[in-house]
């Protein structure tokens, strides 16, 4: 494996009853003028909202708000938050929502304390200097944000869907709650499933040599999204099943299972350029790109496509070849996919071949993408093709 | 799972040339005066006594020195220690060593913090209240102390090794350079083996509910180490192998694959009453008590047995029953403790019945032991005498 640094110090509360236990002392012990953000209102339809209000003000919390977040948070939303911390003089943000709240709330710590605009960082122009204390109150299993440093934010102005962090947007303290994603809808559910599962196959497919611990864990989260998500699809009161899941996408994206590996991350940025035009969900997009871009790697490593076949979707690997195998893992993750109710094709969301070469050419502006192995416009230009 | 906070704040460098490029950030971040503590000299001998000194003396940091900590650290070298930190002033502690030296380091960081004797905190008789900075140099794979804040410290006047740690005793940083193990002997090489399996084995066998993901990432570590520590038993300098086995030994035991998850302990609290009579050490004692520990408590819940047998060592369950998978899997870590050249017997170390009863009556003292299912004395006594 590759040499590392790693630490992560966001405290991680899982469990009902631990916000009404431990959430007024996590804040006071930073502040008492919170910013709380959340997105389009689900949290006041069910409740979230009135709990968590409830408790700041009998603990002598000042509350400012921004409300509507973007499910691809948006960079004047950003820009909004950041005044109203400055002016009001926020000690703390408290997110409350999903990967999209949380990313939005990280862009803001970080602009607060940045000269110039926070988007100079999204854009490699510049580097975090800092940030306001942050914690999360998740309701939705998804993007694993409630555990590490990072975000993606949407400039709408330019068209670009950039990821970014630091070492000081980890959140202090995130807490989960299986309860709070009682309410997120079936197709919601299906597209952070999709999310956390490509954040496993992002770190799985990696080029890094000896890295045998890390692989099974990464398997042990494949396996457990796989063997559990139909439960919380199915019934989205099952508690347990939304526990597994919500705790799946936690560690997928914690670094804790990929500690000195150097993942791929080419799914990703092409699934930025699709939603930066056309604005779809991301674990949508993920579901649809993913095993095209299977089809187009598999033989830089078969044998880690035949791994996936045989330890997490137990094919029996008598008789077969490691091509074979490989074949089988993929043609298994298309079928996981298309089992929860996830899209397939592009065309699912009447997207067509306009905008492809654009953003296959978007996706490699920085450079060829991918570290399994290097992408090229023109291999992005055959998966999203593939993907149609 | 239950519910649970989780917290890790370590700073955890893995992999060769990180000691020069990074511990003299990492202490004088800290402050200027450092307490060395380090064992029996082996550090001298393989030069990284030198190297460390080299880099924190450039650091324009001041040295004091604690050596000769014991393979079961004791209570008096924890009392030199603290005296020393307090004549000194010492800012941080630097553990260069196994899980003795941290342990011992985590003893000394504590007493210096805390009014009565620090041995009240392993008794129960008191709680810590806050500790030196320490930081780890870690020389052994096995007991996953560079990167947990728990302890143990035997007693020499009462015979009595207890456990103990507290929220201030994760070490502010360590840092895991395999090649610091090239010069571990064997026989150390596979006790720190069987400590770190038999970690895994206190997280897996365990009553919590609903635990699919926990159960996963458990049995990732398990395979990992029962694939790979041949390679080390076998070629002390063989880098990825000491790489792996070094990574286990952390992961087995920083919390990260045991979240929400009540684990047994049971193994660990007999072979603390062994080695606190007969001073052996700890991972021989652990290779013998537990595969008789685990035909004592087997019928509790044979399917988690079966698991290992199928998910682990690849047994194929056609034809076979779960008690019989279970009776498998047992046999499977006898044979695998055996492989690598591990004690199976008391009499290995010449111990007879003479202590048997003594040291089940000082087990269960406190209360009976263990979650997966709880053993009395009785039960104890029966492990033992199993064990002979």
């Amino acid at each position: 494996m590759n040499p590392f640094r790693f630490q992560n110090p966001t405290a991680l509360y899982y469990g009902k009853g631990q916000i009404e236990e431990y959430l007024a002392a996590e804040v006071t012990k930073v502040g008492k003028t919170v910013l709380l953000v959340y997105g389009g209102g689900s949290i006041k339809r069910n409740g979230l909202y009135d709990k968590v209000v409830g408790i700041l003000k009998s603990a002598g919390v000042t509350i400012h708000e921004l409300s509507g977040v973007e499910t691809n948070p948006r960079l004047t939303t950003v820009h909004k938050g950041i005044d109203i911390c400055r002016k009001e003089g926020v000690d703390l943000i408290l997110a409350v929502g999903g990967g999209s709240v949380i990313d939005c709330s990280k862009a803001i710590a970080m602009g607060v304390k940045y000269e110039g605009d926070v988007w100079e960082i999204y854009a490699r122009k510049g580097a975090a200097t800092g940030a306001l204390p942050l914690g999360t109150i998740l309701t939705l299993a998804a993007t694993g944000s409630e555990m590490n440093s990072g975000g993606v934010i949407t400039n709408w102005e330019t068209k670009e869907k950039l990821g970014g962090g630091s070492p000081y947007t980890f959140p202090a303290f995130s807490f989960c709650d299986p309860e709070n994603t009682y309410t997120v809808p079936k197709d919601q559910t299906v597209y952070g499933i999709c999310d956390m599962l490509s954040h496993c196959f992002e770190h799985y497919f990696h080029p890094t040599e000896h890295t045998p611990l890390q692989q099974h864990l990464i398997e042990a989260v494949i396996s457990t999204i796989v063997e559990n998500a139909r439960f919380a699809v199915d019934n989205p009161e099952d508690y347990n099943a939304r526990e597994t899941i919500m705790y799946c996408s936690t560690m997928a994206l914690n670094g804790m299972i990929n500690m000195g590996v150097q993942g791929d991350w080419a799914c990703h940025a092409i699934e930025h350029e699709i939603s930066a035009i056309y604005d779809i969900p991301h674990g949508g997009g993920l579901a649809i790109v993913f095993p095209n871009w299977m089809d187009h790697v598999v033989n830089v490593n078969p044998q880690r496509f035949a791994n996936l076949a045989t330890r997490v979707f137990h094919v029996d690997p008598t008789g077969k070849s490691t091509e074979e195998l490989a074949g089988i893992a993929i043609e298994k993750v298309r079928e996981f996919f298309r089992s929860i109710g996830a899209p397939t094709r592009l065309a699912d969301y009447d997207i067509g071949s306009e905008n492809v070469e654009r953003m296959a050419e978007q996706a490699v502006r920085f450079k060829p993408i991918g570290n399994f192995t290097l992408l090229g416009k023109e291999d992005v230009q055959q998966i999203l093709k593939a993907s149609l």
